[in-house]
């Protein structure tokens, strides 16, 4: 009699997961190897949980066509992009997968490699999870916890008048090499196109920096939605105005190639989101901090702006004047 | 500029979550109002998180004609009966909803309305979620979590030899309420249909005796697969043989009548699951206590066998003789 409640339909398929998803849960003893009904976890002494979660359907998030290990990545790192950005360092995750029935052996044994690789990159765990059988398409959600010290953990509210705004590594690579992943770009060089469709494909969590910015930063968020979409968020719960120099947005030299190709995909940069890099408010007295904090990563840490008392998101250009975007808030299902 | 990240495709269903999500989410300060990107969370001192997490796909595990509150009410006890059977009183909770573009405005209303009144019933707050836009069927998914004293969660493993089986409530109307809700009962009187529907409808999650169970199980699991099902994941987990003593087992008078009228629904009654009673393993020195938590919380506990060396579960007739079943184990996708 099997030891695990709800095995989908399809005959064989708890074996596999017995099989491919058991493994994942070895490093944490509260996941009991996925035996038992729940998990337990508990931070450790004087830390809190930081959690986050989201789902991606297949055909809106993703296209279903990638390698199962690059869904797998793409799928935790943007969660422990979340955790990162929120100063906690990652430590577990629980995975819900809704899977259609042409999911095959091969399929769920890339997609656990793919985990197993990030759980080793990042130093988590599987702490639970659920599969069950879908006839749509797939709909794959993580939880991930990671811990903080207490009442530490940086929020999008916090920041206040005259801290600088500071972006972590370039923009614009993940809405460009969406671009470039579909073909969009056709005139750049093939380099080009494949170091922006990774920065897409394969999103880097900056959890070196986020741990580090407790004390240093005043609030802080991924950059998901887009840059200037996530600056305004930042400055609404913080309730003040955002300022932000275009001219000192640090580009990758394939994005500024791209840009200097078709001037209007600056503004795809600036509004596409997709980035993952942490977008944070600091004072001015902790930019040396700050710049001690990239040398010592090798994480550009870039200012690019400022916070004032007042609202709304104001983009200058290089003289110093207002630019206007047609889609400044990028949203996705 | 809207504060939160990744509002759905279509316009205004982003005001909707606002409106109707955000309220759910009051009762915990770590939820910072559903306004960040993550939430915090912490077990009081002494205690850890007990971590459980379903996922439900319209036309698998629910018709989706369902009333919302109904099906919000079952996602989350299925989840809360997981964190009462290891011992934990249930905190919190978070929610992913994969939603056609079909899913209006009353219908999410419902379902938030369906959600508060569980919060309430239960004491548990939103912690955070994901809602999401699918081309296929509605995927829904839960993670709670509860409270426990550090290392005493009850688990599937920890019997030992000479343990008696117990159970709480009655055994079988999940099963059979199933197929009073499909009409595959037609000769029983509608009162009794009505019951058995309501406790597959609406299953009563033991909160108030689970984490009672603290010091007294040795093993505990819900019953969610069928009772001999989750007899033998109990005994296979705790390395042991259970014996069942069908006559035991604890009906309602309409699951009782139906049998009566039909006694193949015996098997049905004993393997079809969904019934959301606690299945726990006690020393016999504990039947005393066991009597008084029964007698206190008016829940009624019953021993339908005992745990003893060997593997293997054997249900016993009247005359102790063995009975077969033709699907000792229940599965869902």
């Amino acid at each position: 009699m099997p030891a695990d409640p709800k095995p989908p339909v399809r005959l064989g398929e708890f074996d596999l997961i017995d099989r491919y998803f058991k493994p994942l849960a070895s490093s944490l003893p509260g996941a009991f190897g996925l035996t038992d009904d729940a998990a337990t976890a508990c931070p450790d002494e004087g830390n809190e949980f930081v959690v986050t979660t989201d789902t991606i359907v297949e055909g809106v998030h993703f296209l279903g066509s990638e390698k199962p290990e690059a869904i797998a990545a793409k799928l935790l790192r943007v969660n422990l992009s979340d955790l990162a950005a929120k100063g906690s360092v990652p430590s577990s995750y629980s995975l819900n997968l809704a899977l259609p029935s042409r999911i095959d052996d091969p399929w769920l044994q890339a997609f656990s490699a793919g985990l197993a690789a990030e759980q080793e990159t990042f130093g988590i765990g599987l702490l639970g999870g659920d599969t069950v059988s879908t006839p749509g398409p797939m709909v794959l959600t993580v939880t991930a916890m990671g811990q903080v010290r207490k009442n530490t953990a940086l929020h999008r509210f916090g920041a206040v008048a005259g801290d600088g705004l500071f972006v972590t590594g370039t923009i614009g690579d993940g809405s460009l090499g969406l671009l470039a992943a579909t073909y969009k770009l056709p005139e750049m060089e093939q380099a080009e196109l494949d170091y922006l469709r990774g920065r897409y494909e394969q999103p880097q969590p900056r959890v070196t920096i986020g741990p580090n910015l407790l004390g240093m930063a005043t609030a802080a968020l991924d950059v998901s939605d887009g840059l200037i979409a996530d600056c305004g968020h930042l400055a609404v719960a913080s309730g003040l105005a955002a300022e932000i120099d275009t001219i000192t947005v640090p580009l990758s030299d394939a994005a500024a190639s791209a840009i200097a190709a078709e001037p209007d995909l600056l503004e795809t940069a600036l509004t596409g989101g997709d980035d993952y890099e942490i977008l944070f408010a600091a004072p001015e007295t902790m930019r040396e901090k700050i710049a001690a904090l990239a040398a010592e990563t090798g994480v550009p840490i870039t200012e690019i702006g400022r916070l004032s008392e007042g609202n709304g998101v104001t983009a200058l250009d290089a003289d110093g004047h207002p630019v206007f975007f047609e889609n400044p808030g990028y949203r996705h299902g």
